[in-house]
């Protein structure tokens, strides 16, 4: 019963069409993600099969119809692997690529509490042998390198050979692409892989323009421990009996990437040696042990909804899946599931995705926000090339260069230096983890303290000074190039305060002459409002625009980007997504709740929700506003989004700072989660519909168990970790770091 | 002395670079443009030769890096046609492309006042030939098709013969690019031409894309008519003696264009028949008689300065040679000098050029205009893919439809609408041509209209419901996605006020329904001015901006968009001109002189001049509003802009819309011409460096000579047209249309 609820069966979900079932399945473990294609190879090709490696992107130029200075250069677009999952079987004689064979799936489920792929097909071939291939598969937690395979065969109607055959210079050489070029939100490019053997059994694939260089080995198995084989080729021969299961293992393992010239015959070695002595038994177990752990501490229960609880799990399954794990990758918007936005990454890490991990998986959120750490160098190298002090993280990036090609909705969002900001600090609030700060985050928070004074101005409003921004677009890109967006200042002003502290606090030389300043512009940042409404302001002239003409929109010329130039898009009162609201998300302790509902009922008539990070903010603010209903509704229109193809794109990849919306739709809203000056408090804010919502939070080391009903919230330490106090009325829990 | 003033020496100009010197020296009917190349062909390539038509274009598709809904499609760019000059001498059996030869050039000058040019090289041949060849050469303004040469030999050393090549089919082979991609003001692109014969006389030349065709041939005349030869080659054999002056002649004729399906056996005989018949000598009369009359009207007579003066009728000429003249074609930014803008019609003509043309060759601005409506149906369409009604003129085109591949500084120049309104407008004023306003205007003006009424707000302002503009670029190209620009919206009004105006007039009944809108938005149109300083305001949010940093700023960074960003230049107040004073320039009864002086200070504080077309108009204005010092210094700094090549940049083309301003800050400036409600004033505002001003003016059919003196103006009625009033005064003279 338990363990049905972590079956994602194809019963579950939205459509069958194979490009769509190979996202929702896909197996990832944040460095390889492989598409769920069809594993049995035929003469044609199903769907849009394919392996992805985060961080491997191969990069050219990108053409502009007219250049302009200090625009980006290259595009990176992330690079589809062979197929690894795919075989060809060879039954006497017969392969299943060169005739017609019968081949029924019997059984298709992703097992989200072990971690792992489970299949089987029923076979008939052209000459009447009959036979069932049923397959499991995961990619392993443990050891990122691995993608593992094991294939059975049963209910045989012969005697005899059975090969299957995994041939992934073949598959390689296949690889299609089914992209729509005339949609900016899909990749638009192909990278021709060279590939090449490094010794007997390990080889590589290089890219053509990056010369990026991953290693790759096959290795079988059907007693005992793993056997490399050729890396291109394996062949597993099964001798099989009607009535006998007889089974063979094949791993594919990639390395880490390199540049190619870096790949030295020790790299081989190296690698060789770390894959020495596994057997598929023992990273099956490492497997389910890892996976149980994660939803030990990651887990979300909620009662009297059974296929939102599952569709739930399903996203913070794929959300522990993606994430990268090693300081120099991220998250693609896209996760490991698709080409979508050419695996780049965005600010949907932070600001999105990154609280989850936070509060749950802190070790991977670190590694998320080393990433930034890491790429600092290309940040200060934009921000110079930009005429400006400090860094300027790329808008959309894979090696940290900027990537976006049309900077009003690109580059123009700089806000993105306050969200890795935020980021960084909320990561510090919850998990106590001062020194993380100290070694890799105050460099970064400094450094964009540094870009929001260059790029900022002191310019008289209102009377007095006040420091502007001028000259940006805010997260929503549906008006751009503005001044003062809300948002991006009231970032900017936590992101300058947040340095001030770290400033006084390391009492770093390297800022002693500068910190002044950045506390001075904080406090005067200038913060739209409109007096006579009383309202926040999106930016500086968004109220001088005409309201977008909605009664007069036909359904289908939704989303807007899709049927409107964008500079008549941005000439009217309209949202993709409410921003000004997000800052009001983000910073509870600064409105009344008077000024979100007033700013919420303005902000919700004019939004479109065409961005897919839209809805979670009006749900959360909804539920802390005691708006239950609009909460219910607003989570309830995205929480199953990719399990029900709402968009009609998963086929490109899952939405997986949508995925993370979810969650923050549950915690930050309906367990009214906050995180204040100097505590976190949980409030119940459920809505009718849902009974019960049961959840655990990491905070400052110990692992806490909330449970919220209609009538009472309670919370439990479950593991201890720093002091902390807990105190609780009827329905607000308030935690605080308690000096030990 | 006085014909002396007419001819363009190699002394009189800036430097001897040969692609700069083509572009000069180039010979054009606004049909077709002559590079002026080294003639002889030797074994390689000098310099950027080759011919322009206007009008014909190749397109290709704009690649984006990344698409959004309403981008232009297709780039236009005009074609580099063979370069018709070039000949190869065969002297004796000896080819100068294939030998080394001594050639110097003897002689090399632009006769202005007779509209052609005139070369003589001594040659020397590696066998010690040695002969003068002699070359006259024009393109005529009577037969538009018609590039006519006359090869003279003399002063031979030598009995013998002597044959002058021309060979087309090899000098297309041999075109070459040499544009420097990475500045968005030069072409970008090249069109392979098939090239085909038509019959033996008549071959065709066809782009690749846009398959647009031209035909073409080439005629010889040694005695007698021109003879048609063979197109691709022709060869005159020239018997010489020392001491003998003998002549050929050789004429190409280029047809209009036509899309290539369309050429028939008929398009190929009436060209054919076109050209019958015609001698050498016969031509060369109806140039000479052409040009003297273009200059009897045309010409402006400076005391004081005679290289200015050279310099100003260098202007007048090539403005005269490349409009042009058939209402299906318009005045490229380069004129048929080069391929710089790719060849691509701005706003330019309407706002720089036209009045010139207006003013004292109306037939010429009426073919300009009529190209207008010409591409009326590509504007229809182009609003109405923008969501609007109405037209929308492309920024930047040849066939009419959009090719501005960045809309920011593109598109959104809307502005466009209003110049041309403004153009028709000015044109009927001052011609008194009401009938091609009905027949021909009107349509433009209510399309025009059409648009400003839709892609325009009604929005409260000051506490009243006005009239605004969102979204959009003004002709400062510094400042972008503006709301309310000062300029566009006092143009959209004037825009709107003819529209009622000719409704009105002529009770068309398709816009009865509409006018009284028009009216109503015209009247209360929201034009931004800060009350604190009493400046007109550029657009809404540009005083709200920090002024840009130009003490910081090295020389070396000008023009600032190939050294910054431009989200980082669009966040300052800088202009790269000052559309705010250009609007003032325009509609001179609107502001008092002190407004005019404020508003100058200002913008002169601010402004970079980065555009050709800004120093003419703060010309213009320092003169109106007596600071002679500076409307003598700006006008000379962009007087002779391309004799100096001052920006560097002549090699890929005249700047046209730069001749044209010159022509304003004289007769706008100087001679303060100025066109107010219902009449036409004279003022002098001499500055001391100019000691006399002599002009004439078409008005209304009558051609009116004005003198300028430091103490005096006058008039005098030339020639006759409709009944006028002219009263003057000490600096003053006011023509007045009279009832008739």
């Amino acid at each position: 019963m338990f363990n049905s609820e972590f079956l994602l069966k194809l019963s579950d979900v939205g459509n069958d069409s194979p490009e769509y079932l190979e996202t929702l399945f896909t197996l990832s473990n944040g460095h390889v993600g492989v598409r769920a294609s069809e594993p049995i190879k035929r003469g044609f090709v199903v769907g849009n099969p394919g392996t992805f490696m985060n961080g491997f992107y191969d990069s050219y130029p990108i053409v502009y119809g007219e250049w302009a200075y200090g625009y980006a250069k290259n595009h990176q677009t992330i690079v589809k692997l062979p197929d690894i999952r795919g075989i060809v079987l060879e039954i006497e004689g017969e392969r299943s690529d060169q005739s017609q064979w019968s081949i029924t799936k019997e059984a298709f489920y992703l097992d989200m509490h072990r971690g792992k792929l489970e299949e089987s097909y029923l076979i008939r071939t052209k000459n009447n042998k009959q036979l069932k291939l049923t397959i499991q598969s995961f990619t392993s937690f443990k050891y990122r390198e691995i993608y593992a395979s094991k294939y059975s065969i049963s209910e045989s109607n012969f005697a005899g050979e059975v090969i299957i055959e995994k041939d992934l210079q073949l598959l390689n050489l296949k690889q299609t692409k089914l992209t729509d070029t005339s949609d900016p939100r899909v990749a638009s490019s192909k990278s021709q892989l060279k590939m090449a053997y490094r010794n007997s059994q390990i080889a590589s694939l290089t890219t053509e323009q990056s010369q990026q260089t991953v290693l790759f080995t096959q290795m079988n198995q059907q007693t005992g421990e793993l056997q490399s084989v050729d890396p291109l080729i394996s062949r597993a021969s099964i001798l099989v009996q009607p009535r006998s299961i007889k089974s063979a293992i094949n791993v594919v393992a990639f390395s880490d990437f390199y540049v190619d010239t870096k790949v030295t015959e020790q790299t081989v070695e190296d690698f060789q040696k770390r894959l020495t002595g596994m057997t598929y038994e023992e990273l099956l177990i490492q497997q389910e042990q890892m996976v149980n752990d994660f939803w030990t501490v990651s887990d979300i229960r909620i009662d009297g909804h059974e296929a939102l609880q599952k569709g739930l799990r399903f996203n913070l399954f794929h959300l522990f899946q993606s994430a990268g794990r090693e300081g120099k990758t991220n998250y693609s918007a896209k996760g490991l599931t698709g080409e979508g936005y050419e695996g780049h990454y965005f600010w949907d890490t932070e600001m999105y995705i990154l609280p989850f991990f936070i509060y749950t998986q802190p070790e991977i959120a670190k590694e998320l926000l080393s990433y930034r750490h890491y790429i600092l160098p290309k940040a200060k190298e934009r921000a110079k090339e930009m005429g400006q002090k400090g860094a300027l993280f790329a808008w959309r990036t894979i090696n940290g260069e900027e990537a976006s090609a049309y900077y009003p909705a690109g580059t123009a969002q700089v806000h993105i230096n306050a969200d890795i900001s935020y980021a960084f600090q909320l990561y510090e609030k919850v998990t106590g983890d001062s020194a993380f700060i100290k070694e890799v985050g105050a460099e970064v928070i400094y450094e964009t303290a540094r870009f929001w004074l260059s790029y900022g101005s002191w310019i008289k409003k209102n009377g007095k000074q006040q420091f502007c921004i001028n000259g940006v677009t805010g997260p929503d890109e549906y008006t751009a190039l503005v001044n003062n967006n809300y948002y991006t200042n009231k970032m900017a002003q936590n992101n300058l305060r947040y340095a001030v502290e770290l400033a006084e606090r390391y009492h770093n030389l390297s800022v002693q002459n500068e910190y002044a300043d950045w506390r001075k512009a904080a406090e005067a940042i200038y913060l739209p409002y409109d007096e006579e409404t009383k309202r926040v302001k999106q930016d500086d002239s968004f109220f001088e625009k005409e309201v977008w003409p909605f009664s007069q929109t036909p359904k289908e010329n939704y989303p807007l980007l899709l049927h409107y130039h964008p500079m008549v898009i941005y000439k009217y009162q309209v949202c993709k997504q409410a921003d000004a609201l997000l800052a009001e998300l983000l910073f509870p302790q600064d409105y009344s709740k008077e000024q979100i509902i007033r700013d919420y009922e303005y902000y919700e008539s004019v939004t479109t929700h065409d961005s897919s990070l839209s809805r979670s903010v009006f749900s959360i603010l909804a539920s802390r506003t005691d708006q239950p209903e609009k909460g219910y509704s607003y989570f309830m229109d995205t929480a199953l989004m990719d399990l029900t193809d709402l968009q009609g794109n998963v086929k490109d990849g899952i939405h997986a700072a949508n995925m993370g919306g979810s969650w923050l739709s549950m915690i930050y809203g309906f367990a009214g989660l906050s995180y204040l000056e100097d505590k976190i408090v949980v409030r119940n804010h459920l809505p009718e519909e849902i009974k019960e919502l049961e959840f655990k939070l990491k905070i400052a080391g110990n692992l806490i168990a909330f449970h919220i009903s209609l009538k009472r919230i309670s919370a439990e330490i479950k593991e201890a970790g720093k002091p902390i106090t807990i105190t609780a009325d009827k329905s607000v829990i308030t935690i605080k770091l308690t000096e030990g």
